[in-house]
C-alpha cells in the first residue's frame, strides 16, 4: 500500500523572554512517522518505537493518532491509515515531543491525500491534538514544528490558547543564518502541568515592562541579524526565576553556557531541557560540552543536541507505493 | 552674538502596547528654542512664550535651562548662553513637552559649541532634565525627540529608568512611509504623577503575555510594513484600561478613530492626548475630525495635530552671527 514517511522537528518554545509567544524548530532531535493508506476507515497505530512503552497505542488517546482521526473526519474520508511512530526524542522533555509526532503524522497523511488541507488547517488539527496531550491548545510548539523557523504566536481575541476552529495568527520571523542552538536534556521528569502550576498568576509591572522590551528587542535583533541585541534581549525576568528550581543545576548550566559564548540560555518550553543560542557551530559545541560537564559532575544522565535553526520544518524522507 | 534656533518635535510615548519602551516623534507640534552664546558663564532664560506663564524662568528649575547648565558643566565651558523658549505645544499634554524643550536647547547649544557632545551624550543630559520635570528619568519621550523616528528603549540592568551616567540602549525601528499619526489634545489636565499612581504594581500574567506578543508583533509589523499586523498589535491590555477614565470620553474617541480607519488608537504617554495611527493623510484627517466631534459635542476645547512619523528629529531652523 501507499505510504509516506515524515520527519518533524523538536521545537524550543518561549525562547527566554517570550513565554507562550515564541518558538523555533531545530534539525535535531525530531520524530519520524510512517503513515500507510488503508481501505478500512480506521486509524491504527501499528508500532511505536523509542517511547519505552509509555505512549498509548489506542489511536484516540495518542496525540498523533488523534490528529490522524481528526484529519480523516475533516476531509470526510472513507479510508483509513496505519501509523508507525518512531520517537527519536525524549518524552516530557520540553522539546515539543507530542507536537513533533502530531505534525509528522499530519504532514504524512496530508501528502497521502494530495495535500487536501492547507498548513493552517493542519495547524488547527494539531492544536486540538496538543490539547489532548498537554491539556491546553498552545501553538508555541506545533506552529514552529509545522512551519519551521522562528515564529511569533500573536494572540487571538481569547488569548494564547485557541478554541476549536480558531486559527492562531502565526508571524514568521527572519533567522540569521549563523544562529545555532545547543540543547541539553537532563534525564529528569518535569510535567508540563507542574511547570504551569508553579507560575504566579501575577507579574510585577516592572518585570513585565522589561519582558515586553525584550520580546520587541529580540524581534528587532532577528530582523537586523544584530547578535548583540539578540543577546541583550534573551533575558527572562518572569518565568525562568519561577521554574529554574524544577531543573537540576539550571543556573550552573546557564553560567557555563554564557561563559562559553552563548548569546543567551534559558529553559526550553516548560523544561527540563535547557537551550542556548550562539553564533557558530564551534561555540554551540563548546556550550554543549560545558553544560554537559555540569550535569555529568552531578551524575545526571543527559543528551546534547546541536543544530542551526530549522527553517525548513517537516520533511518527507520516504515515499512508497 | 552667535545664535542657533532649533525645532524639536513632540513625541508619542508608549504607543498602545509598549508602556515605557516605545516612542515616536511627529512633525507637529513641537517646541522652538533660540540659544545665544554669551561671554558670562551663566545660563539665562530671557523669554518664554506659549506657556501661559506657567514655566519657571529660573534656569536651574526649568527643564531646558537645567539641560543647558548640565551641558556647559559637561564640556567645562567658561562661556554661557541665553535661551528664548517658544512653547508651541500644550503643557502636561502627554506629548513630551518638557522633552521637546530640553532637546531643542541641547541641539542648539551643541551646535554653538561645534557638536562637542555625541547624540548619546545629549541623551544622558536630557534624561537628567526629564527627571527634574517628571520625577523619573524615562527615555520614551527624550529618545524619539532627539533621534527622531520610532524607537525602542531597551532596559538597562536597573530597568527602564536611568541613573546618572547610564546611557539607555536605543533601538531605532523602521517606519513605513505611509504611516500617519493623528493626535487630539483635550484641554484638560492629567498630571504624569497621577497617571502613574493609578497603575497597579501587578499585571495578570495572561494580560502580560498578550502585551509582550503585541510589542513583538508591532516591531515585526514595522519591519515588514505589514499594516494588518501593526493594527492587530496596537492593543494595550495593561495600561489603557487603568488610565482611560482619566481622559474624558476616551472610548468614544477611540471608537470614532477605529471607525474612521485607524490602525489603532490609544493614550499618548500618560495623556490626556490621544493618538491614532493610519495609512494615509486622508484617513489621518478623517480620524482627527471624528475624534474632534466627540470632544466638541461635549464642549471640551481641543487641538488636533496630523503628521507623518518624524524620522528627522530636531531641526536647525536659523543661525545667526
Amino acid at each position: 500500500m501507499k505510504s509516506v514517511t515524515v520527519f518533524a522537528p523538536a521545537t524550543v518554545a518561549n525562547v527566554a523572554c517570550g513565554f507562550d509567544i515564541f518558538g523555533f524548530a531545530v534539525h535535531e532531535p525530531g520524530d519520524v512517522a510512517k503513515v500507510t493508506l488503508c481501505d478500512k476507515p480506521v486509524v491504527e497505530i501499528t508500532s511505536i518505537t523509542g517511547d519505552g512503552g509509555k505512549l498509548p497505542k489506542s489511536a484516540a488517546k495518542n496525540t498523533a493518532g488523534f490528529a490522524a482521526i481528526r484529519y480523516l473526519e475533516t476531509i470526510q474520508s472513507d479510508r483509513g491509515v496505519a501509523i508507525e511512530l518512531h520517537k527519536k526524542m525524549p518524552l516530557s522533555s520540553g522539546l515539543g515531543s507530542s507536537a513533533a509526532s502530531a505534525i509528522a503524522v499530519l504532514v504524512a497523511i496530508n501528502t497521502l491525500f494530495g495535500n487536501r488541507l492547507t498548513k493552517h488547517e493542519l495547524l488547527g488539527i494539531a492544536l486540538q491534538a496538543e490539547k489532548l496531550a498537554c491539556g491546553s491548545a498552545h501553538a508555541d510548539n506545533v506552529a514552529p514544528a509545522l512551519f519551521g523557523g522562528f515564529v511569533l504566536i500573536h494572540p487571538s481575541d481569547s488569548g494564547l490558547t485557541f478554541k476549536e476552529n480558531e486559527l492562531p495568527d502565526i508571524v514568521d520571523l527572519p533567522v540569521p543564518t549563523a544562529l545555532h542552538c545547543t540543547i541539553i536534556h537532563p534525564q529528569v521528569e518535569v510535567r508540563t502541568a507542574d511547570a504551569r502550576n508553579v507560575l504566579s498568576p501575577n507579574v510585577p509591572l516592572k518585570h513585565a515592562v522589561r519582558q515586553w522590551a525584550n520580546t520587541a528587542g529580540l524581534v528587532a535583533g532577528l530582523f537586523r541579524s544584530d547578535f548583540a541585541l539578540i543577546s541583550r534581549s534573551l533575558n527572562d525576568y518572569v518565568i525562568e526565576p519561577q521554574r529554574a528550581r524544577l531543573i537540576p543545576h539550571f543556573y550552573k548550566m546557564k553560567q557555563a553556557a554564557i561563559e562559553s559564548g552563548a548569546l543567551g540560555c534559558s529553559i526550553s518550553g516548560s523544561g527540563p531541557s535547557v537551550f542556548a543560542l550562539s553564533q557558530s557551530a564551534f561555540e554551540a559545541q563548546k556550550i554543549g560540552q560545558a553544560m554537559q560537564i555540569v550535569l555529568s559532575d552531578h551524575g545526571i544522565a543527559n543528551q546534547v543536541y546541536i543544530s542551526k535553526i530549522n527553517t525548513v520544518g517537516p520533511q518527507i524522507i520516504a515515499r512508497e507505493g
